[in-house]
Protein backbone atom coordinates (compact mmCIF):
# COMPACT_ATOMS: atom_id res chain seq x y z
CA UNK A 1 0.00 0.00 0.00
CA UNK A 2 0.91 3.45 -0.55
CA UNK A 3 2.82 3.61 -3.82
CA UNK A 4 -0.72 4.68 -5.70
CA UNK A 5 -2.56 7.57 -4.34
CA UNK A 6 -5.92 5.40 -3.07
CA UNK A 7 -9.32 7.62 -2.84
CA UNK A 8 -10.74 7.27 0.78
CA UNK A 9 -13.63 6.34 2.09
CA UNK A 10 -14.78 6.75 5.57
CA UNK A 11 -17.58 5.71 7.46
CA UNK A 12 -19.01 7.84 10.02
CA UNK A 13 -20.70 6.39 12.83
CA UNK A 14 -18.45 4.64 15.40
CA UNK A 15 -15.56 5.29 12.57
CA UNK A 16 -15.37 9.11 13.02
CA UNK A 17 -17.65 10.23 16.12
CA UNK A 18 -19.57 8.03 18.60
CA UNK A 19 -22.71 7.07 17.95
CA UNK A 20 -23.36 3.41 19.15
CA UNK A 21 -22.98 3.99 22.53
CA UNK A 22 -26.02 6.61 22.45
CA UNK A 23 -28.57 4.22 21.01
CA UNK A 24 -27.45 1.57 24.27
CA UNK A 25 -28.43 4.53 26.77
CA UNK A 26 -31.34 4.81 24.84
CA UNK A 27 -32.12 1.32 24.94
CA UNK A 28 -30.76 0.69 28.46
CA UNK A 29 -33.86 3.47 29.37
CA UNK A 30 -35.87 1.89 27.33
CA UNK A 31 -35.78 -1.11 29.40
CA UNK A 32 -35.98 0.34 32.58
CA UNK A 33 -39.15 2.15 31.67
CA UNK A 34 -40.63 -0.70 30.58
CA UNK A 35 -39.36 -3.11 33.01
CA UNK A 36 -42.82 -3.61 35.00
CA UNK A 37 -43.38 -5.96 31.81
CA UNK A 38 -40.40 -8.05 31.49
CA UNK A 39 -36.87 -8.33 31.53
CA UNK A 40 -34.33 -6.26 30.12
CA UNK A 41 -32.77 -9.21 27.92
CA UNK A 42 -36.51 -10.27 26.38
CA UNK A 43 -37.15 -6.25 25.81
CA UNK A 44 -34.25 -5.61 23.92
CA UNK A 45 -34.94 -9.09 22.20
CA UNK A 46 -38.04 -7.94 20.93
CA UNK A 47 -37.37 -4.23 20.68
CA UNK A 48 -34.38 -5.70 17.90
CA UNK A 49 -37.01 -8.01 16.17
CA UNK A 50 -39.45 -5.07 15.72
CA UNK A 51 -36.48 -2.71 14.39
CA UNK A 52 -35.56 -5.56 12.06
CA UNK A 53 -39.51 -5.83 10.67
CA UNK A 54 -39.67 -2.24 10.32
CA UNK A 55 -35.68 -1.98 8.52
CA UNK A 56 -37.19 -2.34 5.01
CA UNK A 57 -39.81 0.87 5.18
CA UNK A 58 -37.70 2.82 8.18
CA UNK A 59 -34.30 2.29 7.26
CA UNK A 60 -31.48 3.18 9.56
CA UNK A 61 -31.39 6.18 11.82
CA UNK A 62 -33.33 7.02 14.92
CA UNK A 63 -36.55 8.09 14.13
CA UNK A 64 -37.06 4.20 12.84
CA UNK A 65 -35.76 3.73 16.48
CA UNK A 66 -38.29 5.79 18.19
CA UNK A 67 -41.42 4.54 16.29
CA UNK A 68 -39.81 0.93 17.05
CA UNK A 69 -39.67 1.43 20.41
CA UNK A 70 -43.27 3.28 20.40
CA UNK A 71 -44.26 0.10 18.83
CA UNK A 72 -42.24 -2.45 20.82
CA UNK A 73 -43.86 -0.45 24.17
CA UNK A 74 -47.34 -0.73 22.81
CA UNK A 75 -46.84 -4.68 22.11
CA UNK A 76 -44.96 -5.81 25.02
CA UNK A 77 -47.49 -3.84 27.77
CA UNK A 78 -50.82 -5.58 25.49
CA UNK A 79 -51.24 -1.57 25.22
CA UNK A 80 -51.45 -1.19 28.52
CA UNK A 81 -48.15 0.94 28.98
CA UNK A 82 -48.54 4.73 30.04
CA UNK A 83 -49.34 7.90 27.94
CA UNK A 84 -46.53 9.05 30.46
CA UNK A 85 -43.97 6.48 28.93
CA UNK A 86 -44.86 7.07 25.53
CA UNK A 87 -44.18 10.50 25.91
CA UNK A 88 -40.59 9.47 27.66
CA UNK A 89 -39.64 7.30 24.62
CA UNK A 90 -40.05 10.87 22.50
CA UNK A 91 -38.26 12.11 24.66
CA UNK A 92 -35.33 9.88 24.63
CA UNK A 93 -34.87 9.82 20.85
CA UNK A 94 -35.51 13.68 20.73
CA UNK A 95 -32.47 13.57 23.03
CA UNK A 96 -30.24 11.37 20.54
CA UNK A 97 -31.12 13.97 17.66
CA UNK A 98 -29.81 16.62 19.99
CA UNK A 99 -26.84 14.76 21.28
CA UNK A 100 -23.04 16.64 21.16
CA UNK A 101 -20.96 14.92 17.97
CA UNK A 102 -17.99 13.37 19.80
CA UNK A 103 -15.20 13.09 17.78
CA UNK A 104 -12.93 9.57 18.46
CA UNK A 105 -9.39 10.46 19.13
CA UNK A 106 -7.16 11.17 16.35
CA UNK A 107 -10.12 11.61 13.95
CA UNK A 108 -9.55 15.18 13.36
CA UNK A 109 -5.95 15.32 13.01
CA UNK A 110 -5.55 12.13 10.39
CA UNK A 111 -8.54 13.90 8.38
CA UNK A 112 -6.11 17.09 8.30
CA UNK A 113 -3.08 15.46 7.34
CA UNK A 114 -4.64 13.02 4.42
CA UNK A 115 -6.35 16.13 2.84
CA UNK A 116 -3.26 18.55 3.16
CA UNK A 117 -1.15 15.76 1.55
CA UNK A 118 -4.06 16.16 -1.25
CA UNK A 119 -5.92 13.24 -0.33
CA UNK A 120 -9.04 12.77 -1.88
CA UNK A 121 -12.04 12.14 1.00
CA UNK A 122 -15.46 10.51 0.73
CA UNK A 123 -17.73 10.25 3.43
CA UNK A 124 -20.06 7.02 2.98
CA UNK A 125 -22.57 6.76 6.05
CA UNK A 126 -25.63 5.11 6.63
CA UNK A 127 -28.61 6.87 8.81
CA UNK A 128 -31.20 9.64 8.74
CA UNK A 129 -30.11 11.74 6.39
CA UNK A 130 -31.18 14.66 8.18
CA UNK A 131 -29.22 13.64 11.46
CA UNK A 132 -26.11 12.61 9.61
CA UNK A 133 -26.00 16.00 8.13
CA UNK A 134 -26.53 17.41 11.35
CA UNK A 135 -23.57 15.45 13.01
CA UNK A 136 -21.36 16.36 10.21
CA UNK A 137 -22.23 20.10 10.68
CA UNK A 138 -21.45 20.11 14.25
CA UNK A 139 -18.05 18.08 13.89
CA UNK A 140 -15.89 20.48 12.66
CA UNK A 141 -14.73 18.19 10.16
CA UNK A 142 -17.17 18.65 6.81
CA UNK A 143 -14.80 20.81 5.07
CA UNK A 144 -11.94 17.81 4.95
CA UNK A 145 -14.75 15.80 2.26
CA UNK A 146 -14.96 16.02 -1.14
CA UNK A 147 -18.07 14.13 -1.28
CA UNK A 148 -21.10 12.71 1.63
CA UNK A 149 -22.98 10.05 0.45
CA UNK A 150 -25.52 9.24 2.86
CA UNK A 151 -26.44 5.54 1.98
CA UNK A 152 -29.74 3.71 2.43
CA UNK A 153 -27.84 0.62 2.64
CA UNK A 154 -24.02 -0.23 2.23
CA UNK A 155 -24.47 -3.33 -0.25
CA UNK A 156 -22.14 -4.33 -2.89
CA UNK A 157 -24.58 -2.89 -5.37
CA UNK A 158 -24.59 0.55 -3.12
CA UNK A 159 -20.97 0.77 -3.09
CA UNK A 160 -20.47 -0.04 -7.22
CA UNK A 161 -23.32 2.55 -7.35
CA UNK A 162 -20.70 5.29 -5.43
CA UNK A 163 -17.49 4.64 -7.15
CA UNK A 164 -19.37 4.57 -10.69
CA UNK A 165 -20.83 8.13 -9.44
CA UNK A 166 -17.51 9.54 -8.72
CA UNK A 167 -15.87 7.81 -11.35
CA UNK A 168 -13.46 5.48 -9.34
CA UNK A 169 -11.74 2.52 -10.29
CA UNK A 170 -12.31 0.16 -7.27
CA UNK A 171 -8.73 -0.78 -6.76
CA UNK A 172 -8.19 2.81 -6.43
CA UNK A 173 -10.87 3.31 -3.51
CA UNK A 174 -9.86 2.26 0.32
CA UNK A 175 -12.94 2.16 2.52
CA UNK A 176 -12.53 2.47 6.30
CA UNK A 177 -15.10 1.52 8.84
CA UNK A 178 -15.95 -0.16 11.99
CA UNK A 179 -18.47 -2.89 10.78
CA UNK A 180 -17.12 -5.64 9.11
CA UNK A 181 -20.61 -6.03 7.38
CA UNK A 182 -21.26 -2.92 5.91
CA UNK A 183 -17.77 -1.32 5.44
CA UNK A 184 -15.21 -4.12 4.98
CA UNK A 185 -16.79 -7.68 2.99
CA UNK A 186 -19.21 -5.54 0.55
CA UNK A 187 -16.10 -3.16 -0.11
CA UNK A 188 -13.59 -6.03 -1.15
CA UNK A 189 -16.19 -8.19 -2.85
CA UNK A 190 -15.55 -5.72 -5.61
CA UNK A 191 -12.25 -5.69 -5.60
CA UNK A 192 -12.04 -2.50 -3.64
CA UNK A 193 -9.90 -2.21 -0.67
CA UNK A 194 -10.98 -1.82 3.39
CA UNK A 195 -9.16 -1.44 6.81
CA UNK A 196 -11.16 -1.96 9.64
CA UNK A 197 -10.98 -0.03 12.86
CA UNK A 198 -13.07 -1.80 15.27
CA UNK A 199 -15.13 0.20 17.72
CA UNK A 200 -15.63 -1.11 21.71
CA UNK A 201 -19.41 -1.85 20.61
CA UNK A 202 -21.05 -2.59 17.92
CA UNK A 203 -24.82 -3.01 17.06
CA UNK A 204 -26.10 -6.74 16.55
CA UNK A 205 -27.61 -6.04 13.42
CA UNK A 206 -23.99 -5.47 12.17
CA UNK A 207 -22.37 -8.18 14.10
CA UNK A 208 -21.17 -11.07 11.54
CA UNK A 209 -21.13 -14.71 13.24
CA UNK A 210 -18.76 -17.16 11.84
CA UNK A 211 -15.74 -16.96 10.05
CA UNK A 212 -17.91 -16.10 6.53
CA UNK A 213 -16.73 -14.43 3.52
CA UNK A 214 -13.55 -12.74 5.79
CA UNK A 215 -11.67 -11.59 2.82
CA UNK A 216 -7.74 -10.07 2.94
CA UNK A 217 -8.30 -6.80 5.11
CA UNK A 218 -6.18 -5.62 7.22
CA UNK A 219 -7.63 -4.17 10.91
CA UNK A 220 -6.23 -1.18 12.76
CA UNK A 221 -6.22 0.02 16.57
CA UNK A 222 -7.31 3.42 15.73
CA UNK A 223 -7.50 5.86 13.20
CA UNK A 224 -4.02 7.30 13.49
CA UNK A 225 -2.46 4.25 12.76
CA UNK A 226 -3.89 4.39 8.83
CA UNK A 227 -1.32 7.50 8.13
CA UNK A 228 1.31 4.46 8.96
CA UNK A 229 -0.39 2.21 6.27
CA UNK A 230 -0.29 5.02 3.71
CA UNK A 231 3.24 5.60 4.50
CA UNK A 232 2.72 9.04 5.83
CA UNK B 1 -36.60 28.67 -24.75
CA UNK B 2 -35.55 25.46 -26.66
CA UNK B 3 -32.50 26.45 -28.37
CA UNK B 4 -29.60 25.49 -25.74
CA UNK B 5 -30.39 22.05 -24.57
CA UNK B 6 -31.15 22.26 -20.54
CA UNK B 7 -30.48 19.52 -17.97
CA UNK B 8 -33.42 19.23 -16.69
CA UNK B 9 -34.50 18.80 -12.90
CA UNK B 10 -37.92 17.42 -11.88
CA UNK B 11 -39.14 17.41 -8.04
CA UNK B 12 -41.05 14.20 -7.11
CA UNK B 13 -43.88 14.34 -4.74
CA UNK B 14 -47.01 16.00 -6.65
CA UNK B 15 -44.91 16.83 -9.71
CA UNK B 16 -44.10 12.99 -11.19
CA UNK B 17 -46.41 11.11 -8.82
CA UNK B 18 -49.26 11.51 -6.03
CA UNK B 19 -48.28 12.34 -2.85
CA UNK B 20 -50.04 15.46 -0.63
CA UNK B 21 -53.10 13.13 -0.59
CA UNK B 22 -52.13 10.32 0.99
CA UNK B 23 -51.07 12.69 4.00
CA UNK B 24 -54.17 14.85 3.72
CA UNK B 25 -55.77 11.30 3.95
CA UNK B 26 -53.68 10.32 7.02
CA UNK B 27 -54.50 13.68 8.61
CA UNK B 28 -58.04 13.15 8.19
CA UNK B 29 -58.46 9.88 9.89
CA UNK B 30 -56.06 10.91 12.50
CA UNK B 31 -58.32 14.00 13.27
CA UNK B 32 -61.24 11.52 13.29
CA UNK B 33 -59.18 9.53 15.74
CA UNK B 34 -58.74 12.23 17.95
CA UNK B 35 -62.33 13.84 17.81
CA UNK B 36 -63.39 13.16 21.46
CA UNK B 37 -60.76 15.94 22.29
CA UNK B 38 -61.01 18.42 19.69
CA UNK B 39 -62.58 19.92 16.00
CA UNK B 40 -60.74 19.01 13.28
CA UNK B 41 -59.39 22.51 12.36
CA UNK B 42 -57.81 22.57 15.95
CA UNK B 43 -56.56 19.26 15.57
CA UNK B 44 -54.57 20.06 12.57
CA UNK B 45 -53.83 23.13 13.51
CA UNK B 46 -51.78 21.81 16.24
CA UNK B 47 -50.54 18.82 14.60
CA UNK B 48 -48.52 21.17 12.01
CA UNK B 49 -47.19 23.43 15.14
CA UNK B 50 -45.57 20.46 16.57
CA UNK B 51 -44.41 19.24 13.02
CA UNK B 52 -42.85 22.94 12.85
CA UNK B 53 -41.34 22.46 16.07
CA UNK B 54 -39.79 19.41 14.91
CA UNK B 55 -38.69 20.05 11.21
CA UNK B 56 -35.22 20.56 12.27
CA UNK B 57 -34.57 17.46 14.18
CA UNK B 58 -37.08 15.69 11.90
CA UNK B 59 -36.96 16.48 8.38
CA UNK B 60 -39.50 15.92 6.30
CA UNK B 61 -40.99 12.49 5.77
CA UNK B 62 -43.43 9.93 6.52
CA UNK B 63 -41.63 9.01 9.84
CA UNK B 64 -41.29 12.57 11.15
CA UNK B 65 -44.83 12.74 10.15
CA UNK B 66 -45.95 9.52 12.52
CA UNK B 67 -43.65 10.86 15.53
CA UNK B 68 -45.55 14.17 15.39
CA UNK B 69 -48.78 12.91 15.20
CA UNK B 70 -48.17 10.59 18.11
CA UNK B 71 -46.49 13.73 19.78
CA UNK B 72 -49.91 15.51 19.24
CA UNK B 73 -52.15 13.12 20.29
CA UNK B 74 -50.13 12.67 23.73
CA UNK B 75 -50.58 16.26 24.22
CA UNK B 76 -53.98 16.98 22.83
CA UNK B 77 -55.39 14.73 25.24
CA UNK B 78 -53.60 15.56 28.08
CA UNK B 79 -52.03 11.67 28.20
CA UNK B 80 -55.32 10.60 27.70
CA UNK B 81 -55.60 9.08 24.55
CA UNK B 82 -55.62 5.21 24.43
CA UNK B 83 -53.02 3.10 23.46
CA UNK B 84 -55.27 1.19 20.65
CA UNK B 85 -55.38 5.07 18.89
CA UNK B 86 -52.10 5.35 19.29
CA UNK B 87 -51.47 2.04 17.79
CA UNK B 88 -53.69 2.86 15.01
CA UNK B 89 -51.80 6.25 14.55
CA UNK B 90 -48.45 3.92 13.72
CA UNK B 91 -50.47 2.04 11.92
CA UNK B 92 -51.67 4.65 9.74
CA UNK B 93 -47.94 5.83 9.25
CA UNK B 94 -47.31 1.90 8.00
CA UNK B 95 -49.78 1.96 5.34
CA UNK B 96 -48.37 5.56 3.87
CA UNK B 97 -45.12 4.01 3.85
CA UNK B 98 -46.62 0.94 1.90
CA UNK B 99 -49.05 3.02 -0.59
CA UNK B 100 -48.41 2.54 -4.47
CA UNK B 101 -47.19 4.93 -6.45
CA UNK B 102 -49.04 6.90 -9.02
CA UNK B 103 -48.01 8.11 -11.64
CA UNK B 104 -49.32 11.44 -12.59
CA UNK B 105 -50.59 11.91 -16.19
CA UNK B 106 -48.37 12.30 -18.74
CA UNK B 107 -45.51 11.56 -16.53
CA UNK B 108 -43.90 8.77 -18.03
CA UNK B 109 -44.41 9.78 -21.76
CA UNK B 110 -42.84 12.76 -21.24
CA UNK B 111 -39.77 11.65 -19.48
CA UNK B 112 -39.77 8.89 -21.96
CA UNK B 113 -39.39 11.28 -25.01
CA UNK B 114 -37.41 13.48 -23.32
CA UNK B 115 -34.56 11.08 -22.35
CA UNK B 116 -34.88 9.89 -25.79
CA UNK B 117 -33.93 13.20 -27.15
CA UNK B 118 -30.93 12.96 -25.30
CA UNK B 119 -31.90 15.63 -22.34
CA UNK B 120 -29.97 14.72 -18.92
CA UNK B 121 -32.77 14.45 -16.51
CA UNK B 122 -32.02 14.73 -13.07
CA UNK B 123 -34.72 14.24 -9.81
CA UNK B 124 -34.32 16.49 -6.90
CA UNK B 125 -36.82 15.81 -4.31
CA UNK B 126 -37.33 15.95 -0.54
CA UNK B 127 -38.35 13.50 1.66
CA UNK B 128 -36.79 10.02 3.69
CA UNK B 129 -34.26 8.51 1.97
CA UNK B 130 -35.58 5.02 2.23
CA UNK B 131 -39.26 6.35 0.94
CA UNK B 132 -38.08 8.11 -1.95
CA UNK B 133 -36.07 5.86 -3.06
CA UNK B 134 -39.04 2.96 -2.39
CA UNK B 135 -41.01 5.08 -4.44
CA UNK B 136 -38.63 5.40 -7.56
CA UNK B 137 -38.18 1.52 -7.24
CA UNK B 138 -41.46 1.40 -7.62
CA UNK B 139 -42.35 4.37 -10.03
CA UNK B 140 -40.83 2.32 -13.62
CA UNK B 141 -39.22 5.78 -14.13
CA UNK B 142 -35.96 5.34 -12.31
CA UNK B 143 -34.07 4.43 -15.73
CA UNK B 144 -35.03 7.74 -16.96
CA UNK B 145 -32.99 10.19 -14.94
CA UNK B 146 -28.78 10.18 -14.74
CA UNK B 147 -28.68 10.95 -11.79
CA UNK B 148 -31.36 11.38 -8.47
CA UNK B 149 -30.72 13.94 -5.46
CA UNK B 150 -32.45 13.30 -2.31
CA UNK B 151 -32.37 16.51 -0.77
CA UNK B 152 -32.80 17.32 3.23
CA UNK B 153 -34.16 20.93 2.67
CA UNK B 154 -34.43 22.76 -0.60
CA UNK B 155 -32.89 26.01 -0.08
CA UNK B 156 -30.43 28.01 -2.75
CA UNK B 157 -27.70 27.18 -0.90
CA UNK B 158 -28.48 23.47 -1.20
CA UNK B 159 -29.55 24.04 -5.79
CA UNK B 160 -25.77 25.43 -5.96
CA UNK B 161 -24.72 22.81 -4.08
CA UNK B 162 -26.20 20.29 -6.35
CA UNK B 163 -25.06 22.64 -9.76
CA UNK B 164 -21.28 22.29 -8.15
CA UNK B 165 -21.67 18.73 -7.92
CA UNK B 166 -23.01 18.27 -11.09
CA UNK B 167 -20.39 20.29 -12.91
CA UNK B 168 -23.63 22.36 -14.21
CA UNK B 169 -23.93 26.30 -14.71
CA UNK B 170 -27.36 27.79 -13.59
CA UNK B 171 -28.61 29.28 -16.59
CA UNK B 172 -28.61 25.60 -18.30
CA UNK B 173 -30.52 24.07 -15.57
CA UNK B 174 -34.33 24.17 -15.99
CA UNK B 175 -36.48 22.69 -13.02
CA UNK B 176 -39.78 21.87 -12.97
CA UNK B 177 -41.90 21.14 -9.57
CA UNK B 178 -45.28 21.96 -8.02
CA UNK B 179 -44.32 23.89 -5.20
CA UNK B 180 -43.30 28.10 -5.49
CA UNK B 181 -41.12 27.82 -2.22
CA UNK B 182 -39.15 24.78 -2.79
CA UNK B 183 -38.97 24.32 -6.47
CA UNK B 184 -39.45 27.89 -8.11
CA UNK B 185 -38.13 30.77 -5.83
CA UNK B 186 -34.61 29.42 -4.62
CA UNK B 187 -34.09 27.89 -8.13
CA UNK B 188 -34.68 31.59 -10.33
CA UNK B 189 -32.72 33.17 -7.58
CA UNK B 190 -29.67 31.66 -8.15
CA UNK B 191 -30.16 32.58 -11.64
CA UNK B 192 -31.52 29.63 -13.00
CA UNK B 193 -34.80 28.71 -14.45
CA UNK B 194 -37.70 27.17 -13.44
CA UNK B 195 -41.14 25.63 -14.25
CA UNK B 196 -44.07 25.96 -12.56
CA UNK B 197 -46.81 23.09 -12.55
CA UNK B 198 -49.58 23.69 -9.46
CA UNK B 199 -50.99 20.50 -8.36
CA UNK B 200 -54.16 20.68 -6.73
CA UNK B 201 -53.26 20.79 -3.28
CA UNK B 202 -50.55 22.19 -1.33
CA UNK B 203 -49.06 21.14 2.01
CA UNK B 204 -49.23 24.15 4.53
CA UNK B 205 -45.71 24.56 4.62
CA UNK B 206 -44.99 24.97 1.01
CA UNK B 207 -47.72 27.66 0.18
CA UNK B 208 -46.80 31.04 -0.19
CA UNK B 209 -48.15 34.23 1.17
CA UNK B 210 -48.63 37.00 -0.66
CA UNK B 211 -46.91 37.91 -4.02
CA UNK B 212 -43.43 38.05 -2.59
CA UNK B 213 -40.35 37.28 -4.33
CA UNK B 214 -42.38 36.03 -7.39
CA UNK B 215 -40.00 36.42 -10.38
CA UNK B 216 -39.90 34.86 -14.07
CA UNK B 217 -41.10 31.87 -14.56
CA UNK B 218 -43.85 29.73 -16.38
CA UNK B 219 -46.49 27.82 -15.14
CA UNK B 220 -47.93 25.02 -17.06
CA UNK B 221 -50.99 23.07 -16.74
CA UNK B 222 -49.32 19.86 -16.95
CA UNK B 223 -45.95 18.27 -17.46
CA UNK B 224 -47.07 17.56 -20.94
CA UNK B 225 -46.80 21.12 -22.17
CA UNK B 226 -43.50 20.78 -21.18
CA UNK B 227 -42.80 19.05 -24.52
CA UNK B 228 -44.26 22.42 -26.29
CA UNK B 229 -41.65 24.73 -23.94
CA UNK B 230 -38.98 22.62 -25.81
CA UNK B 231 -40.32 22.78 -28.77
CA UNK B 232 -40.02 18.84 -29.06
Amino acid sequence: MGKEKYVLGFDADDTLWVNEVYYQEAEHEFCRLLSVYNSAEEISEKLFNTEMQNLKIYGFGTKGFMLSMIETALKLSKQEVSQKVLDNIIQIGKNMLNKPVVLLEGVKNVLEILSSRGYRLILATKGDMIDQQRKLKMSGIETFFDHIEIMSNKSEADYLKLLSHLNLKANNFLMTGNSVKSDIIPVINIGANAIHIPYHTTWQHEEIKGNNALGNFKTLNNISELLDILDL
